[in-house]
């Protein structure tokens, strides 16, 4: 890269941010732009593009300060679930996004809107044929990266 | 409970799934209504309701299982990027679901889709003093919480 990633920035104290926790590996600081209020971001210091990409002892850091603030949200917002989501979209430095569920919509995906805001709509099932299709080229794929 | 849950009893055996890995602790299988080809769950076998109740090292066995899932997924579907996502609906037995993500909103929230489904639209963002107060409310369950 020719210049640190907002993150990195951010991780180096270069931008401001409001900060939840910080150590020596990870921070969780709040998002910008909350889907609600409380909404947060837990990213490692170290530069990783993706989630996949994260050592396990990194991945398993933020899975467990994602565990501490999710049940921080719950007191404070009263809240019966906390997502925890990573989908690289924006910034391609691996975050986890911490966000208080007071909808079901609060994280969704557009597969499940199809018949408006309002509802849920599961996807269409596929053939049992297909699902195993598919299952087996998953199968196959984990096994060839051991 | 009165009866065990649904993913309790994939994880029995006592009903099928599509299977992609299983060992003493976790288990991978298909959701039966995809956002996308592939779209994946990884639960634990053991009953936890929520991510956050997991314990650590339990967290780690999905979260690492995912990691693998999701390279597995790159490799298998040509994606740049492959949600995990806790969210915690329909069923109260902890599961991760792996998404290989075509598009910015197979994985959303409604607060990002307020002007239709083809834009991406970043909620406001609150004045400083009150990201600053949310913060500061965070912090202090944090440390009530140890």
């Amino acid at each position: 890269m020719t210049e640190p990633c907002l993150f990195c920035r951010i991780a180096a104290g270069e931008l401001p941010c409001h900060k939840l926790h910080e150590d020596d590996h990870v921070l969780a600081f709040l998002d910008l732009h909350p889907v609600r209020p409380g909404h947060a971001l837990v990213i490692p210091r170290a530069h990783y593009p993706w989630f996949e990409d994260l050592p396990t002892d990194l991945a398993c850091r933020i899975t467990t300060l994602s565990q501490r603030i999710a049940r921080t949200m719950k007191a404070l917002y009263g809240v019966e679930r906390v997502a925890m989501v990573y989908t690289g979209i924006h910034v391609a430095h691996a975050h986890a996004h911490l966000v208080p569920m007071h909808d079901v919509h609060d994280i969704t995906s557009a597969a499940y809107l199809t018949e408006g805001p309002d509802r849920f709509t599961a996807p269409p099932s596929p053939p049992a044929g297909t699902l195993a299709a598919t299952a087996a080229a998953l199968r196959a794929g984990l096994a060839r990266a051991g």
